[in-house]
């Protein structure tokens, strides 16, 4: 890329800061974007038409926020097939629930298996966990970021107690067999966490069909929240701990944590309007069909990958059957930085992407990618063909530029 | 109060439930409500107009997400006289954020000082810490809900590591003197967090002056922000531990959580909207001016009390006098339950209050309210006289009818 274009791109950025952007947004897998018109509004009704504190005061405005807290909480339980809603817990993002899940599984002396694809909402956790003397596995995965059955089963020692995984790379949006997982996991008594923050909203989750004994979700991705809530589902009977006490407005006379879910798991004030919209986006996707959502993107992903696949210069990574693959693709032009490619699709393009490392260090150590990181598109609901032509047109013009 | 009210009261609830509903709104040490139209407006345009992840990707929304955060987090320190905005730390309330503090802060064999005026956001962690090995001595405060500075003098051990107060209870209002604890604190070399839930956006807090190692605030109260947002600001210097390992967008080649603040503790996407919104409420009570914004709600106060007690009937709890008194006022009507109190008042006049124990159990202990608990009433910045006096006529209606 010539110095020029670089010139320009700063000329561009600065002229159009703060005006009204319209972009191209392949960023869905860190937020998607836009939302539907329902979760602006309902986050809006939240706030204007009930914005109290739900199960404190017991006034009409906090019985009605607590309400439409209990209604996510259904459509959540009924979304992913859990029978008691209050198993259904909320907290301020997936990183945070995740943390809740592992920490509060986790003791001096536990094994745990993980695998090379993580985020490091997971890694870094166990990392942490290490000073108190858990001991991580982490079984590799080849080089599209698919993980063998048998390497997990291979790692479960005598005092193996977790087994926590993505369902899909949010690199290389590889999908993991968390059926087969869940099985293993099931078989030998251990405990199952599955991550879903590159699937949730797209692609079906039964947590009992499945043997997921913790689901963890992101609210502002594929389910169509709004950024500030994620959560968690806990399967009825496992006992964790709490890592967060305080405020509750039930048992409020004692200075214990109440034992009772989702209260044992939710002090403090929840995000009322967040709860609010997130309720909203799932019912756009129960509305439109999450079948429908998801051959949507998956038709787009495979669209995009056979246009980059006549693009000499392109390395594609991950598996390139879209049956095996969430909607998030990776890249790299020859050997340019990726920062500098995402720079100029930006800058130049107006299309909005995400280079890097991706918070998964691992997974770039996997698939080879470590060094250069990678170029991420992930596409989401709002996602048009005309985004996908224009984008591979872009690439186009910056491979013949370099 | 006759059965016939309670009966009308819930003929009323169920008529009006999901109408468009105007009450006279008196919870706003729960939340505050309504909030200022630009603190809609805020919310809005950061979910339509930038909704992507600030941090991470680099192109314009997601740069534009992180602008307002750090413009934010320079609101904030300004606000409270912090030399480095990246000192000031999000979380997803104020219970998440002490939990940080005094998580991060405390270990095994330490020892803290704390009164019996907290709410349940302080005494449920420490409780929890006490299976690790942490002492906690609880000051107790005398029936108005004020705490003698010779008593956390008396109660400093060598062990002693931390002291953690409210700096206005939640129940009586009773406003403790941080500077001067800040000073013993500061004397005796040990940490000082204040729990400002209760009284930042409306009373001068300046984290240097007062000697405050750790401010801990919620964006929901009286600093006017929306739900889902808190955070706390932790003094240049001071090393805590992390509770929460993520992704940071930074560092993302290193399984170990980064060191630097205020990465170290922001794992997850953060609450863009709630943020933006935040920086709204704060500039809201910028422009309006903070001391009017206290004249005011202590005017009402001051008002509203000097009306209670031309109610023969009427206990009310704490010091009267406002200077002393954050506004908030507890009271009692002869033995009546509290929560009845407060049924009747949203039921029939459509007042909301908070009744009961408002999380804060050894404070109830303290003014001698375990059993009855309180009726609440919480003046916030948009609370008029006029409902002040309708207030006023309600409680004088019930006690005619007991």
């Amino acid at each position: 890329m010539s110095d020029q274009n670089l010139s320009l791109g700063l000329y561009y950025i600065k002229a159009n800061f703060r005006g009204d952007i319209k972009m191209i947004y392949l960023d869905n897998a860190a937020t998607t974007y836009p939302k539907p018109d329902e979760v602006y509004e309902a986050v809006m009704d939240s706030m204007k038409h009930y914005g109290a504190n739900p199960g404190r005061s017991g006034h009409k405005l906090a019985l009605q926020a607590g309400r439409i807290i209990y209604e996510t909480r259904e459509l959540i339980a009924k979304f992913f097939n859990i029978d008691d809603p209050m198993n259904v817990v909320f907290t301020y993002n997936a990183t945070d629930a995740l943390n809740l899940a592992i920490k509060g599984v986790l003791n001096s002396g536990d094994h745990v298996i993980t695998s090379s694809m993580e985020h490091n909402s997971i890694l870094r956790p166990l990392k942490a966990l290490e000073k108190i003397g858990v001991e991580t596995t982490i079984v590799e995965c080849d080089e599209d970021g698919n993980i063998n059955l048998e390497d997990i089963e291979k790692s479960i020692r005598p005092n193996t107690k977790l087994i926590v995984t993505t369902h899909a790379s949010n690199v290389t949006g590889t999908i993991f067999p968390i059926k087969h997982i869940g099985q293993i996991a099931k078989e030998n008594d251990i405990i199952y966490i599955v991550d879903a923050a590159q699937t949730a909203g797209v692609y079906d989750i039964d947590v009992k069909d499945m043997n997921i004994d913790i689901l963890v979700f992101p609210g502002h991705k594929s389910l169509l929240g709004p950024q500030g809530i994620g959560g968690l589902c806990i399967r009825e009977g496992l006992e964790i701990r709490s890592i967060r006490e305080g405020g509750t407005g039930s048992s409020s006379e004692s200075l214990i944590q109440p034992d009772m879910l989702p209260d044992k798991f939710e002090s403090g004030t929840p995000n009322t309007p967040g709860i609010a919209g997130l309720y909203a986006g799932i019912k756009y996707i129960l509305d439109r069909g999450i079948e429908n959502i998801r051959k949507h993107e998956q038709h787009l992903t495979e669209y995009f990958i056979s246009e980059l696949k006549k693009i000499e210069e392109v390395k594609i990574y991950g598996p390139c059957d879209v049956k095996k693959h969430a909607p998030v693709v990776s890249i790299n032009i020859g050997e340019e930085d990726s920062s500098e490619i995402a720079y100029v699709l930006d800058n130049v393009y107006d299309i909005g992407v995400r280079p890097g490392i991706h918070c998964a260090p691992l997974a770039h150590k996997t698939i080879g990618t470590f060094e250069q990181g990678t170029v991420r598109f992930s596409i989401g609901p709002f996602t048009t063909k005309e985004d996908i032509d224009k984008t591979i047109e872009a690439i186009k013009q910056i491979v013949d530029e370099i």
